[in-house]
């Protein structure tokens, strides 16, 4: 839709808004993206999406999960795109909540191919990534002069079997500062593959738990030492890794007791922080 | 400060917010970031800073431009670091907006870093990076299942002389999308280096201007191609280069002269794309 001559039938159907809700913390939504809830007809939401967002929706609007029951049960993807089609078809405004950035590892792509192929209107909107978000609530940037000039993310997911395997070798070596999301699964595969690469058993790494959320946690280790020490601090999803120098840059005295980062103070509890050196 | 003890003197300071204003589309500054703006006394802001967000702020705010001018002078960070501290000692809340995310090329790391010595409270408030939103502008997502599942950002600025010289062979073959930041200065050399680490001639590549703006552009080409064509298409500054298969999901029919997506819309003027294939 959208094209001149269809103008009428534009105005009949409904449209899908692919919103990125961001990190976690719901005020890490952009405008446009809070707008599009409170615009929405309907909402269809990922399980990071913070229920706090959700209020913001008129009450009218229907809100439908699709994300994962139990930390097990994926909702399928050809179901969701059936759902956003449904119901823009019938003429709702129908905003897609998806944790972080809809383009990157938010499988947006695929939604989007499906909106085009139905030749149903649609509008992406960014989100702020957990990518950068994370590390920064540690005081942690991704590039810094001297240190670090180039970042590679990476899901920790899509390691076997994988239309896309990655290959681990060539990221360690690639950029300076490596980000993984969603490292837990395969936590000592990764890390036996950097090791194999060539990077030092002494690269500092950050494991950070449930970043910019009120239980944060972030463990300070070495590459060598992080396995073992993830799991004795019974680290657990949503999680994320940053691998490289960058890391030596964490705001130690400011993300201990006195959480003195005030960007995250609106969360209901203080951070707690558990560091392991 | 923030510490136990220091209450008073606290009270007595101001605080130094350091916000990713996002990639120009005013819109998509977040809504802490928003609300930055509206509560601060002082505003540090860049060049690529849209007028529409220092027009949220207070009327009483002082805003002090320390961007590029000209496109050559580059304000110094000393000179940065000294006005955020001098604002602060005064009592100011001193909100420092960056183009994208302070953390992420941004040098907030080295403004937080001269904070923490000078022991002013500050904030971190990151932002939608242009990495993931420009290329999303046209459609184009940095991972794709059975396409990318890999991406590295880097800045094509720092190429000689760098203390952290860029190996472009390396972050060639080391994801499978390679966003490049600020691409057009070293733009022929950069191509060359990515071509002499193996990459194949005919990879496909984006090369976007003023993503998210309403003078946006954006150029698909190969990479044997792109740089002949970049000057061909007079492309200019802020631009933004993507590399690799993701590119093939580019919207080119809803890019062109319908701009379907209205997630844009908001600007001034509809978005100018010119192709070439």
């Amino acid at each position: 839709m959208g094209k001149a001559g269809t103008f009428l039938m534009h105005k009949s159907q409904g449209r899908v808004i692919l919103v990125g809700a961001g990190p976690g913390d719901p005020e890490l939504i952009t405008v446009r993206g809070l707008r599009a809830i409170r615009s929405a007809d309907t909402i269809v939401y990922d399980r990071l999406v913070d229920y706090r967002l959700l209020e913001e929706a008129s009450p009218a609007a229907e809100k439908i999960f699709v994300g994962k029951r139990g930390g097990h049960y994926s909702f399928p993807q050809d179901e969701i795109n059936r759902i956003l089609v449904e119901h823009a078809r019938k003429g709702c405004v129908v905003t897609r909540l998806k944790g972080g950035d809809p383009f990157l590892f938010g499988r947006g792509g695929e939604e989007q191919d499906f909106l085009r192929r139905q030749d149903i209107d649609f509008e992406i909107v960014p989100g702020v990534t957990s990518a950068t978000a994370v590390p920064a609530v540690f005081g942690i940037p991704l590039t810094h002069r001297g240190i670090a000039s180039s970042v590679a993310i990476v899901s920790g997911h899509q390691i076997k079997g994988a239309q896309n395997q990655v290959d681990w070798k060539k990221l360690a070596l690639g950029a300076e500062t490596l980000v993984v999301l969603m490292p837990l699964r395969n936590l000592e595969l990764i890390v036996s593959e950097l090791l194999a690469a060539g990077l030092s058993r002494n690269t500092p790494v950050a494991l950070i738990q449930s970043g910019t959320y009120s239980d944060q946690q972030c463990l300070i280790s070495s590459l060598a030492q992080i396995s073992v020490q993830a799991r004795t601090a019974g680290i657990t999803s949503p999680a994320l890794l940053v691998v490289g120098s960058v890391v030596s840059l964490a705001d130690l005295a400011s993300t201990l007791a006195d959480h003195r980062n005030p960007a995250w103070r609106s969360q209901p509890a203080a951070p707690l922080i558990r560091l392991v050196q």
